[in-house]
């Protein structure tokens, strides 16, 4: 049995099911500078720190095969599947829709909209597109989890406290063996990144596991040397 | 219009939709001593204080003839809708499905399963099992919700960073307006609330709101006199 060194105790890859990397919302809109994080005030370099560390994963995951997902946070051209509570919250002067520097704010297909070109995927890598905070939430994600046999998530990407942890509670409610990389995953507001890390392992691993990159991979290593 | 003072700013009641009362998991087996969340070490003075509180919005709520529903985590006896991921985590003597002192743990129809004393439903008041920490999924709440019109939620009930937050990211991924009631919500751990409080209403109430029973009473009162 391999484990990767975990909080709040060791996290056993599996021995039938299979391992994917999951990783959350790493888009234009919320990681560069004059997309909506940005426009909203947010120190988007809080999240480009851990850019090398989620490329490191990802490339990892490339070169073992194993499946890999992203997602991104969007709606139709039309705003058909936004709530109206979530259009009007906020009270900022920039609103989903709104047209902003990299194209319209959170709309499926624009520029902003786009994974960073440094986690560009693959053509044959699946780019899931959610209208919610959480990638369960009228997505298919689920679906094409269960179609390849997929049991454990490594879980990366931002924010940590809204679209990463509403995520992770979505699968571990599912049943999946959920691990988030620490250092592949950012908030704007630091405090928040560490307060929900706690909450995930607090109760013997209430809503899973967390380690560092490096413990992920030199146990993926292993495991596959096997 | 009629506001609830509210954090991060005003909570407008609903001009045509309809708000309810959402009360998470207040039942024996997490508020009683010999139950399961004692059982864990944990102190459940921590969540006994706030039943007061969540008794006054109770009756309020049944005062003014508003919906009101609870939940219950709890499995069947056969545990088949408890993932293996669920019932092999956290390393713990007492696992669910276990007997304890108020029978088996986090089972449904159990004593310890039961809704504590104090804040017991009436007889038409629908109280939902939900099998995971979120209260959408593998429920009929959000078909529940549709049927009657609801748009509004106010949300009370433990824990606030587990079961509480999860099911109001659900259903603020669902277009439902959500309000946490800052003190008739509770945590084992009161830094966990804190900071579950300061996440929903972070970047302009990106989970919904919070306020006071108290804010949340005088504002409904008002409301229905109108």
């Amino acid at each position: 049995m391999t484990v990767i060194k975990a909080q709040p105790y060791d996290y056993e890859l599996p021995a039938t099911g299979k391992i994917a990397l999951l990783i959350i919302d790493m888009q234009r809109d919320f990681l560069e500078i004059g997309g909506f994080g940005d426009a909203l005030g947010n120190d988007v370099q809080q999240l480009r720190s851990i850019v090398p560390t989620v490329k490191t994963l990802l490339e990892a995951f490339r070169q073992y095969q194993l499946p890999i997902f992203q997602t991104v946070e969007g709606h139709q051209p039309d705003l058909s599947d936004c709530p109206p509570a979530k259009l009007k919250r906020g009270q900022s002067s920039l609103k989903i829709g709104d047209s902003g520097s990299m194209g319209r704010i959170l709309i499926l297909g624009e520029p902003g909209n786009q994974i960073i070109p440094e986690l560009e995927p693959f053509a044959d890598e699946l780019v899931i597109p959610k209208p919610g905070k959480g990638a369960f939430y009228q997505t298919n994600l689920e679906s094409c989890l269960q179609t390849q046999g997929i049991t454990h998530l490594i879980i990366a990407g931002v924010t940590t406290e809204v679209c990463v942890q509403t995520t992770m509670r979505e699968a571990n409610d599912r049943g999946y063996e959920c691990l988030l990389v620490e250092d592949a995953t950012a908030s704007y507001f630091p405090q928040f990144k560490e307060a929900t890390l706690a909450m995930v392992r607090a109760q013997g691993g209430i809503v899973g596991w967390t380690a560092s990159a490096s413990q992920v991979l030199s146990a993926l290593a292993m495991f596959l040397k096997r």
